[in-house]
């Protein structure tokens, strides 16, 4: 039986057609007060006229009922099932502070914290230093110590005590268990291998402990660190392999770069903005074949419970869908990684409205973009990881199957 | 875990209903310059009319986004999921020439050709020898050659240099690479096993090649052979045994009754007229249980990009679709095997509209039978290997699964 992932792999042409995936994360949402959506109430006119010549449906992210994170959601996305690519908490939080991995590397979420006498930890998160202090120090760390036993460091700071490592190297392993007391005012629990192939491994997070300790000597609070959620890069295949295209990432927030970067996407430089992203498109058309455009805000304003700020921003990417339409992709692409509707404040369940726009559409004719349109779409309820090969049809980027 | 193959074969009973699958080829299309599909288009007041009281929906032939060839694509429609039940194109062309393939047979394409001194090949194609020729000299070969080394051997005429050869018997392998020069003006490359078990069915090739040109030693230019994409029908269950039916294939074009034979199919003899297809179905209406018709012009208009006379063969099958109500099936599905829209030329991976017609309907009451209708249809997008157990359920064959 032949994995759609093989399937697609095998079938992939290259041309010289280019498709836009446009991710207003979050987007999918449900009725507020006055019975339409965030998507619904918003006046979106270039959305509307692009759903009367598009083909709509409802992407189903992870499984029916399934509330997805946001990592699966967007594995989704690039075409990996989530049921069958899973990627760790302590990868994507690594992600989220920049950390850069790849595949064979190991990383690890890391807390600095106050060491008292002997190997008693007093405070595991250094009295939560603030994120400026915390920095410093993680710059310390990453100008002394760019290598143990061997194996490249690399740190990355985060938010307060927080910070991310990831190791390079040969031979690494994530069956270790943590190096966390997990209880203040106790003596460290020291890293341990799960498995035998694992013992260097251990060894490795235990002498990086003991290495920061040193460097950190005569810091008041925060003179020692505690590492977790050691994990490695997911064995996924990459993009440009299966898809046979070069894919570029434009997207803000350090998370979504870092996941781009994990399927083997190129992540373009761009500032903060909503229209620095639509610039970043059209700077960097010539170089790329597909590219994944990430709006964060619709799903934070949905987060906040905010309905006409995430109305807000679904009509602001409204405003900019002309400049996407300028650069006349052969396949355009809207939907969003997951639903965040503000009546609930939070990741849901519900399935994705999403409008595929091409030459070679069935155009549903319909007169707008919203979920109950999508639900009424000719593309009807689809697995989120089945977008990418139509994506790939419609930009003739697929061979036929069997003769 | 069952799968469905196992549950039809397991819940379906014998009883005297009657189903027919009326399958134009390559039905499905995409809007011209008037924004109406061939379909869509066409002047069908019998299938609008059929409609009105079928179930509708889209068939995804293979996978989303994925373009069918016509072996998966028919494999879908008998119930075979293509992903599972591969053909290859060794089998399928050979099937193309009229050759009968059994389970456990193999086949194999052949060229004939012009031999020089020793193993020396001169000319791979025979110098393109027109097909009258050929034919009689595959004659000469079918008469002189009905087995070799204890296996059967049959030869089956193409165009021009072209034919095939089935080899009967016990113990082939098709784990055998081709006996071909590749290049012209080289000595032969013989045939040689890809594993142990392989060795008497390369031998077998070889053999069958030495005495051809025994055979053909006083041809000017056809006086050998080459023989290429040695393959093995599948191991495909049989419709008879998984479905309890007689089915019966009513065809014109070699390849899909050599598909329909593979699945255990009778092929039944018909002119090659549109017409000859709907008087054959009255002509063996008491015989089957099962008809599976195949207009095939649908499909060769749309590749040949000619709107108007695709639109005319739907147009033509409407027609006939009359005949076909006047024997009263229990069951009628009008379909294609994948879609060919003229405005591609090509086949594509737009799913296949289809309507169910049958006493147990839900009935949409859809004006039209057209691809935007089936797109709003009850069935959905539906896989196409599903549609045969439900062609089985309105034809009350499928008995109650669990208490």
């Amino acid at each position: 039986m032949l994995d759609r992932l093989e399937i697609l792999k095998e079938l992939s042409v290259e041309n010289r057609t280019k498709i836009v995936l446009l991710v207003m994360d979050g987007l999918g949402g449900l009725p507020g007060t006055g019975g339409q959506t965030e998507l619904e109430a918003a006046f979106t006119p270039n959305l509307d006229a692009l759903a009367s010549r598009s083909e709509l449906g409802l992407l189903e992210m992870v499984d029916t009922g399934v509330t997805p994170g946001s990592g699966p959601g967007h594995l989704g996305l690039f075409g990996y099932d989530p049921l069958r690519f899973q990627i760790g908490r302590g990868i994507l939080e690594a992600l989220g502070t920049g950390a850069h991995v790849q595949a064979g590397e190991l990383c690890a979420r890391g807390n600095l914290c106050t060491w008292g006498e002997k190997d008693l930890v007093l405070d595991r998160r250094a009295g939560r230093i603030n994120t400026g202090s915390s920095a410093g120090i993680i710059g310390k760390l990453a100008e002394r110590i760019k290598a143990i036993d061997g194996f490249g460091v690399r740190f990355y700071p985060g938010v307060e005590h927080r910070f991310a490592v990831v190791f390079s190297g040969e031979g690494l392993s994530d069956k270790v268990t943590d190096a966390d007391p997990q209880v203040e005012g106790r003596p460290m629990i020291w890293s341990e291998p799960l498995d035998p192939s694992a013992e260097r491994t251990s060894r490795l997070v235990n002498d990086l402990i003991r290495k920061v300790r040193e460097v950190l000597s005569d810091e008041p609070k925060a003179n020692g660190c505690l590492l977790r959620g050691i994990s490695g890069a997911p064995d996924i295949p990459l993009m440009p392999d299966l898809y046979r295209f070069r894919p570029a990432a434009i997207a803000t927030y350090p998370m979504y770069k870092g996941l781009a970067r994990i399927v083997g996407m190129e992540v373009l430089p761009v500032g903060k903005t909503v229209e620095g992203l639509f610039q970043a498109l059209g700077t960097n058309w010539a170089a790329f074949d597909f590219f994944y455009v990430h709006v964060k805000y619709a799903d934070s304003r949905g987060e906040d419970g905010d309905f006409d700020a995430k109305r807000e921003v679904i009509e602001k990417v409204d405003s900019l869908v002309p400049e996407v339409l300028e650069l006349e992709p052969d396949v355009l692409v809207v939907t969003g990684d997951h639903s965040t509707p503000s009546v609930m404040a939070s990741h849901s369940w519900h399935p994705s409205p999403f409008l595929l726009a091409s030459p070679f559409v069935r155009s549903d004719g319909s007169p707008s973009f919203g979920e109950r349109s999508c639900a009424r779409g000719s593309l009807g309820i689809m697995p989120a990881y089945k977008l990418m090969g139509l994506m790939l049809a419609h930009a003739r980027r697929l061979s036929k199957y069997g003769a």
